[in-house]
């Protein structure tokens, strides 16, 4: 469509008009489809099955010289550490491997905050003003744990750079803040990178209180889509610089990379911190899957085992992605009423609509067989306050029923503008 | 030995040269022996082997409809659950599976208790005078949550039919009492099996406190060393008769079924626990991993299945529960020093000294070459006020190395009880 903010009032209704056929026909087809979550696609599941089956009775159970299968090592087998320590580029020391899940050691951190403090600190608990800054769009599971634990969660804008670093120099200075959430690679769902300045800002943050860190989920540090990736400059190598390590906690995991169900999670963190986190995890419990780590560090062996598997998912996602970004172009380009960040990595696409009809094309989608990620689910408390970001997962659906479910896409963001528009 | 209390000194001092002589012996073949923790052997995690095997391309990934690969499904797989209901002998909708440990769902279990509070109950937090029930001798990492979280542990001791519940129903009426730890089967360290009478009164209990709970780690459920198995009550089913049902959570995991590093925990609980607990999981993780659970299923089918395998277990475990038992007979049987209960099942024997003597015990042992399980360790704030019980773990040796170490055992208990008897 052409710029609405050009067209008269008879030329947006006879739009209107048109939009309602084509979204009746799309109804008649009784679509089953679903965008809502950054979940592999099956095909994508398949090109990792070989992690499965490379400890076996033959290939034996050692990771050095522990045998995976029984009890004991913490914080991770030598192999898996090294292994993470290679993606996130930090010292292996730094490094504590998890279970299956990077969510589940981001919520019991700040669950030890909590209840336990933060290297010393008082139990957050005990702050009842407590406060948390939070990127928007974010991750709704970040904000979810925040919520939980009844942080006043402070929206913070994202820009083309990363979050609004003046916002969060600002913000800091209060000592109630205990922390913010980032995903600094590949935002979920801007899928943007932080620039450089942005890391440095964050390395050099000097805040209030002495208990606050930066959550920083480097879920999709190797999730590439094409052959420019961004670059993101090393945060801890950058407050180590500064004399400000002990602010950085980092995850990652392989839940994209191998397996979303049975992958591994890992966190890197200052020598304080691990020491810190370890007091915690030694009373929790005797120690994660380690035949798991091993099935991966078999498979993997390094980063650049990793660099190379991902070449394959991107093959997959990359044509997906397209569609997503080259529909949105050819339909609403130049409509006025849709803006995106087109990501060369990570799950997510993320549009911009016309304030005010984000949950109304939701709504529309959903009526026709389409669901998506909830109206301002990536803001805190699930409200966005312009109700117009909407995040996109390309990656679950076949190529076919993406080009079809964003066709659609844009007839519901279209009808939702011009209804809008129309009634004013 | 005869028995102490018949020897004159003279007698007394002749035999302690000899231990003297005995003990110097065994220190001059510099054993390297260790006894200290309920860790399986390397022959029995290779009965486990086909549970890593039957998860593959050929056969597939699913459990019913779900891909275990991929994102969802949060408190398990509907084939897991079924089994752990089985094994347990609960409803499947009371199961929630988990990751590898059932420690670290007892972990989440009390810090839910202590941030956000049990069933709409107050943060444990907020009640400065917490409280909790800890039967001695009792499992170290047990209390070493309670301890972790500042509860005043209040032992409670063991009799040959479980704890002392003339304590416990007198205790409970303190409503700053929170919890109690069971292990009702083979218990750890004993080895005894709660009486169906024991079992009848927990079901009935009256605490005090409305968000008081029964942690019911039935870890050794299915773990029986001989054909005459000891039995244990249906606690749920007990519970439900009296009404009391969300007085008991319970908690076993296959990890001396299958691999301790490498198992599937679980918990089973009322339908308004349940409740509870996934309004905290649904926050803190997408789901446990599936595969494994799926190579569980898989592999075990059933409780049956379990059973059959427990078999295979116990034909490696009884021959050094058969060591441990029969040395401490022929050797300390008629002394006096020493007290134990032969167990059916479970993977320790625990042994009563002469007072004032266990620490001195092992600190011979360790001397020696063979580590046991620190003296204290299975009392609360590791303190055993008699400095009487050890904790012997004899799964993880040999028989070779076990009847050494338990021969030296003997030795060293000798030595410090003549030790001890002469200095006064």
């Amino acid at each position: 469509m052409s710029s609405i903010a050009s067209m008269s009032k008879e030329e947006l209704t006879l739009r209107l008009a048109e939009c309602r056929e084509k979204y009746a026909a799309y109804k008649a087809q009784h679509l089953a489809l679903d965008m809502s979550r950054g979940k592999p696609g099956p095909d994508q599941l398949d090109i990792s099955l070989e992690v499965l089956n490379c400890v076996n009775a033959r290939d034996g159970f050692l990771a050095g010289n522990v045998d995976t299968r029984n009890y004991g090592i913490l914080d991770g087998t030598a192999e898996a550490k090294a292994l993470f320590a290679d993606i996130l580029g930090v010292p292996a020391d730094t490094v504590i491997v998890g279970g299956n899940s990077s969510l589940n050691m981001m919520f019991d951190y700040i669950t030890q905050g909590m209840v336990s403090g933060i290297c010393g600190g008082k139990p957050w608990i005990t702050c009842e003003q407590r406060k948390f800054l939070c990127p928007v769009p974010g991750y709704d599971r970040h904000f979810a744990i925040t919520q939980r634990y009844g942080f006043e969660m402070i929206p913070v804008p994202m820009t083309e750079a990363g979050p609004d670093m003046d916002e969060v120099e600002r913000l800091v200075q209060d000592p109630a803040v205990k922390g913010i959430w980032c995903v600094p690679m590949y935002s979920n769902p801007d899928g943007i990178t932080y620039s450089d300045d942005t890391v440095r800002r964050f390395a050099n943050l000097k805040p209030a209180a002495a208990d606050f860190r930066i959550l920083w989920d480097n879920a999709y540090c190797v999730h590439h889509l094409t052959d420019t990736p961004d670059t993101l400059l090393n945060l801890y190598n950058e407050a180590l610089k500064a004399g400000n390590e002990d602010l950085v906690i980092q995850f990652t995991s392989t839940s994209k990379i191998s397996f979303p169900g049975a992958g591994v999670a890992a966190m890197a963190a200052s020598p304080k911190n691990v020491a810190d986190i370890k007091a915690r995890m030694t009373i929790q419990t005797i120690g994660h899957d380690k035949v798991n780590m091993l099935r991966h560090t078999r498979y993997f062996k390094n980063a650049e085992g990793v660099h190379a598997h991902m070449k394959r998912h991107a093959a997959i996602l990359r044509p997906k992605f397209n569609i997503v970004t080259n529909t949105l172009e050819a339909r609403l380009g130049q409509s006025g009423i849709a803006r995106w960040h087109k990501p060369n990595g990570g799950y997510f696409v993320s549009v911009q609509l016309l304030e005010g009809t984000a949950a109304e094309t939701v709504r529309l989608l959903k009526e026709a067989g389409v669901v998506l990620t909830p109206a301002g689910a990536t803001y805190p408390y699930g409200r966005d306050p312009y109700d117009r970001t909407l995040r996109i997962a390309p990656s679950y659906p076949s190529q076919e029923e993406l080009q079809t479910a964003m066709d659609l896409f844009c007839v519901c963001a279209e009808l939702a503008a011009l209804t809008k528009l129309l009634a004013k």
